[in-house]
């Protein structure tokens, strides 16, 4: 019995989702599951199409992003990946992908405005956009730089990792993370549907107020806070 | 036998037509079906992905929302929709989705004009959109007043709840009813619909004319009119 | 041996396509197939859902919108569908449907313009959109005026029924027609592939040319002139 | 055994991709597979439907486009395919489609600009659109002449086909191409994919600005140079 088995599976599961809820072309896409006991995480092997993914292909890294088990080559995002878990200890799994939608904003270099419940079902601010590195940075250590580059903007703009699980990178594309590689990939989804329409809403009416706060708190906390009352 | 089976049975197949029209992401929308004599309601219970959803575990409510049976925790906008049956006691079920193109025109919080005969084989009026409430109803009773500002939304706008089934909550998303649950889905579907052309009527041309009247009475007369000849 | 029961498996068979082809919610279309020696149409009985139709529930009507064999009441919108059959002898099939993109020209009451040679393939012209009725004719014989209104657009327009086999009725939806009921279906699908590429088309470039004339001539000349080169 | 059962089957194979990728509309499409040591290419037959397709059916023509093996006549786009592999000796598999967003932009006689690190790991360019034709071209030798359009522009704005395996052609649709045929299809969901993103982006952001060189040259040569990290 390997001894990554629990991450194997949680990260393939997790990865096998990503097609399945329209999140991903080809293998334009990569989901982690971390064991912050072991230090570690299973990731996606990079450039293999899902249908050839098994339990046993995903690559354990270490959060340096040396490989520690594993005959393939991890995602070309993984010191991305790496660079989270090891600043991040409360989150066990990361998604990347280039979901239309999601992409387009990140690529138009905007935060993504807060003008529904539905956002604030999962956050209470605008999902924010990295900007695009320097260029020292591009040419150097580039995944490794586009961890602390999502670091620095939460800094930054004093947000919470543990409340705010989603971001997007400036040209680039959206990163999410959770508790579990699973919930992870929930907020991929939730975040695709937050840029749609969001982009909607500023279609429909191009002076379209952000969610006063007052509907911030309340979907948040129905869902988040102590005297929640969503779900079992 | 279950003296509830009856409408345990219409709101979980109602439920479960969701996903299949392709109205809720996991569980962003929740379905009931109501028996008036009886005084209570089946609903779907709060954040149970739809693949689990049976008959058995809808949860029974009563007009005031209180949980008549059911051990599980009945959908967070439970309070709404009991509202809304205590008022308009002539409707047998109600939908709540966050279903894309409505959900865009409830955050740009904006009625939706009528500009075709689709929307007029439905009801006559521009789909109304209701006012985010104020910071006290909100901090409140939410999802009860949320229900009163529906109802005020139509009494201000002299509207009739069975001629009008579906409405806008602003910043929010849709809420549609019908004389049982099925109906009040595929209700769903048409705003949904008629939300998307809308837009798209919008964006092909910005000077689009509202719907002459005679067209408006023409095609919801031979629906719904004395003299209907739609339907068998 | 039913004498109509060609008609009926056209129509049947065509009917079945509008789902599939993703070009109807519901019931909001219908199509029917025409036998000009016996001077009848089959036609999808009104307001009944896909999977319940048959080739024996059609509804055998004459070119005067008389019902000829059938228990059950024909589309409602059976009188257009005789009026074109009456003046169009050359057409075998008729599709109404409320397809997404197509209906948005028809509310925003605008001709498609022909930007590609995919539209060329068809005919060489902007896809008419013929206004809305006055209103004595809507509040008149309103289907059978549609018909007309179709007739007089084209007439106006000076366009041939065998080159332009689709127009938009203004603030209602598009009908298209063909040798048969299967090439009407396929009209009706394209159509829609013009209406949102068109639609596309200007959002990216507001500016943008209409097609030229000679590109015009030759797409539709290959696969319709005498030297046509295209298909086997 | 037929000498060219081995492009007969790639060619097949790659069209059957088209439809499940959703880049064609009934058989708006075309996929060809070269050997250049035997100077021919296997081509769908024109006009017919993807679901009746087979290897055997596949046409053969050399590069001048004169047909060497096969009973039916080849795709109408046939001789743009031959002047390609006549000229391009590195290409073994071209596509055509009229993909939705993708002929957008051709009918938009746009370029499609470069703004996100998806198109980079593809190419450092805006993808090209080569103008219409003159109309004596046209009227002429038209698809011979479409292939020269291509060549032309790839000459006069300095392009790479082995770097650059995309291009539109203005006012009809895109042409892809690849070392084989599955790659040049690969190459036809990715270009769908880019134009459908790149048009997001414009619409969030009209004043998007254009991926920094830094970032151009990193995704691409990650991908594609000699220290290539992407894959196994």
């Amino acid at each position: 019995m390997n001894k990554y088995q629990h991450i194997r599976e949680e990260a393939y599961a997790a990865n096998m989702q990503l097609p399945q809820l329209g999140l991903v072309l080809f293998t334009f896409g990569n989901v982690s599951a971390a064991d912050h006991a072991l230090g570690v995480f299973a990731i996606k092997p990079s450039g293999v199409p899902y249908e050839a993914l098994s339990p046993a292909n995903m690559v354990i890294v270490d959060f340096d992003g040396n490989t520690v088990e594993g005959s393939m080559r991890p995602s070309s995002d993984t010191k991305t990946h790496a660079v989270l878990y090891k600043h991040w200890n409360k989150i066990g799994g990361i998604v990347h992908t280039h979901s239309t939608y999601a992409t387009a904003w990140a690529q138009a270099v905007r935060d993504i405005p807060i003008f529904g419940t539905t956002h604030a079902d999962y956050n209470t601010v605008d999902i924010p956009c990295a900007p695009p590195m320097n260029d020292e940075m591009i040419k150097g250590n580039y995944e490794h730089e586009t961890g602390f580059q999502i670091l620095n903007c939460f800094a930054e703009k004093k947000l919470n990792y543990e409340e705010v699980e989603m971001v997007l990178v400036g040209n680039h594309a959206p990163f999410t993370w959770g508790k579990n590689a699973g919930k992870a990939v929930h907020n991929s989804a939730v975040l695709e549907f937050i840029a749609k329409t969001s982009l909607l809403t500023e279609q429909i009416n191009p002076a379209a107020p952000r969610l006063k706060d007052a509907l911030k708190q309340k979907h948040y906390e129905r869902k988040h806070g102590p005297d929640s009352y969503y779900g079992q």
